[in-house]
């Protein structure tokens, strides 16, 4: 593979975009786009992670990214084991410390966490020895998803550096805009962020990100759109306004769209709420790569594990 | 195997009894008596599916139905991934579209859907590439439940023509009954059904049906009985009388079974109330083949996941 | 291996310690010895139950023994369905017994059961055909947590006989409690239950225990203690504590564990209350061996699973 044999990830871990290095972000995305191919054969199943374990320690409700990451699990012929809140011992008042290192003692090879407390899977890392994948924590870092969009940004443009990327909706509460704007960042992309006032944090200049109170002026010379799921369950709360008024002042309906480059990028991490932050005709339109969004996902999280084993075993031919 | 290499179904997809035809009936019930074997090897998988990965996407409960399919596909050597309504995007308001082509662009082979609203399998089925196995749609049809019965039907008779077979319960909301009048029919049974007026459907003479409002008259001569579960959640509401009441009058007892041909097949598609639409002299009795029923759904649904991957691999041999 | 080829358990199912003689509990830790290290291996992995279905049939909440399975499982290359009863057609009304027999239709090789009904297991496993391995019945047995509890002692003495074993908590209530009373008793320790007289069960002495109302005097000379959980769920009720004075009276703290040996072992079969029935000291300290038991359970139940496959294939080398 182009990536040569000595590439590693320097930790065990990826917690987070933040620990990462403009290279390590390379390396992973280069890797990734080896990975995709394996999804289009007719056997999609190498023998890399074979007989290793992955614990999928998944303390949120999720579908999508448990579902990506165990997709990649057994493409990569790991074997999985699904720990989800709901059935564990948090419930019978046991720490996350204690559970993890009952999870350890097990000898699992990975752990993926997805947590409600920001830091949990940084925490984690330093107290076992297995590799820990951040799959969402708090409002703090959702790693992969930052790198399932740059590798779906970087297949359309040739680099990242100088892209204009508008990230718009409830960037307060999102780990997704925070770990694509460190992403952005570090690649030398412009990141603008276009939310009401009470959604956009405070902290966002020190981000190095140029922050819009209208999505229009925001989108102005634009390269990508990435819409964030609005939580309909906070409607009514104090920060976020009626659907309707939201869907007016802040969709990405076609007009809207106009005013961003022509050939620019819709993205959204999905689950959409159809008509409040998108309009149907633009996550269905020419310029929606949604869909290509989730494949590279399977090929992201499998681009990660990969990198962590090591190559402890010889890379993926057909098996 | 009996069945030519050529051997194909139609379409790539099972989303009901209504579209197959009896050729394809047939061409399904002969693999399944070929696949029966491989559960009485000490190793009872072949490397059919390997490589493949199969979602089982049940939006409603279901354990039987879902672990059935499960065996199956484990014995073919697939990798599954299950998606339950409770813990799915589902809650957070994502359309099943949505849902759907999320699902297919992490390239799965196949999906075996279990979705309340009638239809949803045939729409799925137009969207996506995957095959699509209908695991039951709302109350429209369950086609592997109706093959399974089938199979098991042939099993003690030499062919289905001209066999006399009881349907008896809540046909009214029954997919099973549905799919069973459907394949009977192509397959030229003569199909009675029994019921309380109140779960009769209007449309069951169109279907070629005969209709009965009590067990007995309908027993008289048949070659085959299978009882439909009541929901006893249902009890009460204005179309189901109490328990004590059906069982009174259309529960399958000894007493009643004698009306039927003495070598009758007792059928009950799980899971049985005992003592409310069977008794359980019946049920446990010698003519009930209900659990052969259960190991009949496992050959079935790996029949219909072998057919439909085309021969992409070789007959299943000792592996 | 150690234990010579013909070597086997008595029967087809582990449902509990009482049926076990002395050698079979020796033959299984022995061969959890063995297993032990395919734990430290690159790739955890042996072929032994390759072609094998286990079905985990959990009717009671569990994460750590269902997970520990699970691994188990796994590691011996077997194909694992999980069954909860959350999801289960027991909601339906279905029977133990219809439910186990409609599993057996689809062939398992064995079945891991949990089930709140003392005697479930057993009953079962006279019903089927497959291995039934009880995974806690009731307040009945939890077998193989005695057994790992005395790998675990094993690998610290020399042997059981003769070692004085406290066993502290809610005696009355805990499966547990009842499996180790039963093999140490059978393997010649001295056991000693320390609780209050409302968690003390009347016929303790009758099982040749000796029972104590302070942990204090239980402790004198012993070179195990083993502390229960209490379930925080029952604070209040007549026979429970308020937690604090629970904790006051009978934690293991590190001043009321100096009354042991000194270097007695600290177990707990978890999830651990910090604070309740043990200090975080204790449970942290030097003398604990919490986190080796969780390690040794997988090898005990991988262990048993080997065994009552009977050595139908060859015993696990580098697959």
């Amino acid at each position: 593979m182009a990536t040569d044999s000595a590439a590693r990830l320097n930790g065990k871990d990826v917690v987070g975009i933040a620990p990462l290095s403009p290279s390590e972000i390379q390396l992973i995305l280069d890797t990734a786009e080896e990975l995709l191919e394996v999804a289009r054969r007719p056997i999609k199943k190498v023998p890399t992670l074979r007989g290793m374990t992955v614990v999928n320690l998944f303390m949120e409700p999720s579908t999508r990214t448990r579902f990506s990451f165990e997709v990649a699990e057994k493409r990569l012929s790991a074997d999985t084991l699904n720990f989800s809140a709901s059935a564990s011992s948090v419930t019978k008042g046991e720490t996350l410390f204690d559970t993890a290192r009952n999870l350890m003692a097990m000898s699992p090879d990975f752990i993926v966490i997805r947590h409600p407390n920001t830091g949990a899977p940084h925490r984690l890392a330093k107290e076992v020895s297995a590799s820990i994948i951040n799959a969402g924590d708090g409002i703090n870092e959702h790693p992969t998803q930052a790198l399932l969009d740059a590798f779906t940004m970087r297949q359309r443009f040739k680099s990242l550096d100088g892209l204009k990327v508008v990230v718009a909706g409830d960037i307060r509460h999102s780990r997704v805009a925070r770990s694509n704007i460190y992403l952005l960042n570090k690649m030398g992309a412009e990141v603008r962020c276009a939310a009401p006032a009470s959604l956009l944090p405070l902290e966002l200049e020190k981000l190095g990100v140029v922050p819009h109170l209208r999505l229009e002026p925001a989108l102005e010379g634009a390269d990508v759109v990435m819409m964030l799921r609005i939580q309909q369950e906070r409607q009514g709360q104090s920060n976020i306004p009626t659907l309707r008024e939201y869907y007016d002042f802040f969709a990405l309906t076609p007009e809207r769209l106009k005013f961003a480059n022509q050939n620019a990028l819709v993205m959204h991490p999905g689950p959409m709420n159809r008509g409040v932050e998108i309009d149907s005709a633009v996550a269905d339109g020419e310029q929606s790569v949604i869909l290509e969004q989730v494949t590279n996902g399977v090929a992201i999280r499998m681009a990660i594990l990969y990198l962590l084993a090591g190559g402890r075993s010889e890379f993926p031919s057909d098996s």
